[in-house]
């Protein structure tokens, strides 16, 4: 038995859970992120389940997965000092490369780069407001680079009733910023959005790409939000009960292994998909304080974390129920 | 340059904390914790600043810092299966061990392994009933383990008005549980507390040894606690700006670079120690929102994270300045 605590991948749910998404997009280019998973096994399934190529977060993970996938779209505003410059230039060399600019300020020195511009969809975070992508598209065009079109991440889906709004708020700024483009007579050829919990709101009207991230597996926020159930998640910790006192129990998986993620709607810390009452009411490093929930010393419970994506990059390989350990060929690739 | 994100130690000012909380703690046994750091060059100048020792919180930890550390407690009521059991004996056999009970449900069978009890400091995590203390220590002894006294970890102390009081409790509590032991004949040789925002409150009437973790770096909550100032802060993470908008700036230092601890007594997601006014209001997995700042594209910021447990154990090394980088050599260790 593999001592704990540790992650546990079961694959026939992971295929199930591609499947099922991937059909329900059926219409739209699916361009998984691969932050989730950061793991080369599951970017080969998830190509094989018909994926045109992987959304990744920055241009080390850009790196790592250009060894399976030869089109690639780094969907974040990248800053091109000299080194990212010469990174991304030998990257584009090799694969179908896509990058992120959410304004001029910083344009890349890289001719003939395939661009999207960045949309904020309504969530506050990065991307330009829908209004200034044509100008930010039109400078992109004359400092050499090819415009495709645009993109945003209707983050704000992560609420319990926000789903569909966000998808409705990011359709709406898509259009607007495809219209901005038009004004500066350049087409946007792709319009990429989502998120996993905005899946069954896709605008079909507006968007031609869509990249979920988090789907592969699930988490306890997307049951929380009600994307999906615990039968559908294909990722738990695996920890064992390390200590029993009145009214509570210890167990081995703290930050350090599920994520001090916490969103306000939670209910917790991460959810025990076997005993539905139980609560992880605080969370430590290397403990998880359990109400709701009693078993002896040396139990072993399963653990789904809030937000699976950071879960995964704290690990280095991940078990996989009837196969070898898949490893986390990304973990930390954060430059 | 290296590339952003990344973190940077300031080796003076660690020496300096090194040098400051060691002369606070003087007349108590100081084994820092190491989970920290996860650094053996760390560990190195902890032991040479006069650590009787190091702290850990995993087995796998303890044989990492087994390498540069030959007294070793792993302060976590450790589940003993036999996996387990084969790596402490080993590790038993080679350094002096002492290991964390809270309970008599799950002994371990390596004979003459010594012991503390842990004690629940009022904190309501882990560690049992002061009470509780001799009868769990007199059946150690009676499975053929070696009880060298007790421990408790005060970690109510992370409350901007509580650090006195999490200490005075500890202090009531461990007293209680060294007169448990007392009652069932046995001498607790070793009383073991503390934690970073309670040092200044150490009692010495009740304690003989002190596991300071934090200090060695320092972080936003310590100086939000009242701890330490910025001026103290040894490690930040340093970031670019890779996008700017209307009232706010996106940094490319997110959650899996910062951690994603967030106490309620927060200021945000990390604090920028050069522009005291600014917050990061939002934090995603590569994308810290700053508001009350404003800087062009391209512009480097320092970020002293929240917690820098959690920020350390995301990164494979240490960028030092005038020196060459520290492997972060028990990153991940949590088994």
């Amino acid at each position: 038995m593999t001592a704990t605590p540790h992650l546990l991948v079961d694959p026939v749910r992971l295929e199930a859970n591609l499947a099922r998404t991937h059909a329900a997009l059926a219409g739209l280019a699916v361009r998984p992120h691969a932050k989730t998973h950061k793991s080369l096994e599951v970017a080969r399934r998830q190509l094989a389940a018909g994926a045109v190529g992987l959304s990744v977060a920055t241009v080390s993970e850009a790196e790592v997965f250009a060894r399976v996938c030869d089109d690639l779209f780094v969907a974040y505003p990248v800053f091109f000092d000299a080194e990212r410059t010469a990174r991304v230039r030998a990257l584009a060399g090799r694969v179908r490369l896509t990058v992120g600019i959410s304004g001029t300020d910083a344009l890349p020195d890289v001719p003939g780069l395939r661009v999207l511009v960045e949309v904020d969809p309504g969530m506050g975070r990065s991307g330009a407001p829908a209004a200034d992508a044509g100008r930010i598209a039109a400078a992109a065009q004359a400092a050499g680079l090819v415009v495709d079109g645009v993109f945003a991440f209707p983050g704000h889906s992560y609420s319990p009733d926000g789903r569909a709004r966000a998808a409705a708020d990011e359709a709406r700024e898509l259009a607007r910023a495809v219209e901005s483009l038009a004004a500066q007579g350049i087409t946007a050829r792709v319009v990429s959005g989502g998120s996993t919990p905005s899946v069954e709101f896709a605008d079909r009207g507006v968007l031609t790409e869509y990249r979920p991230g988090v789907y592969v597996f699930g988490d306890a926020q997307q049951v929380e939000l009600g994307t999906v159930t615990f039968d559908d998640v294909a990722l738990s910790v695996v920890a064992t009960v390390v200590a029993r006192f009145e009214g509570r129990v210890v167990a081995d998986a703290g930050s350090k292994v599920l994520g001090a993620d916490r969103p306000a709607y939670a209910s917790g810390f991460g959810r025990l998909p076997d005993h539905p009452g139980a609560r992880i009411t605080a969370l430590s490093e290397h403990h998880a304080t359990i109400t709701g929930f009693d078993a002896p010393v040396g139990t072993r419970v399963r653990i789904v974390p809030n937000h699976v994506c950071s879960a995964v990059n704290l690990a280095d390989e991940l078990q996989v129920v009837g196969a070898q350990p898949w490893r986390v060929d990304a973990r930390g690739c954060n430059v």
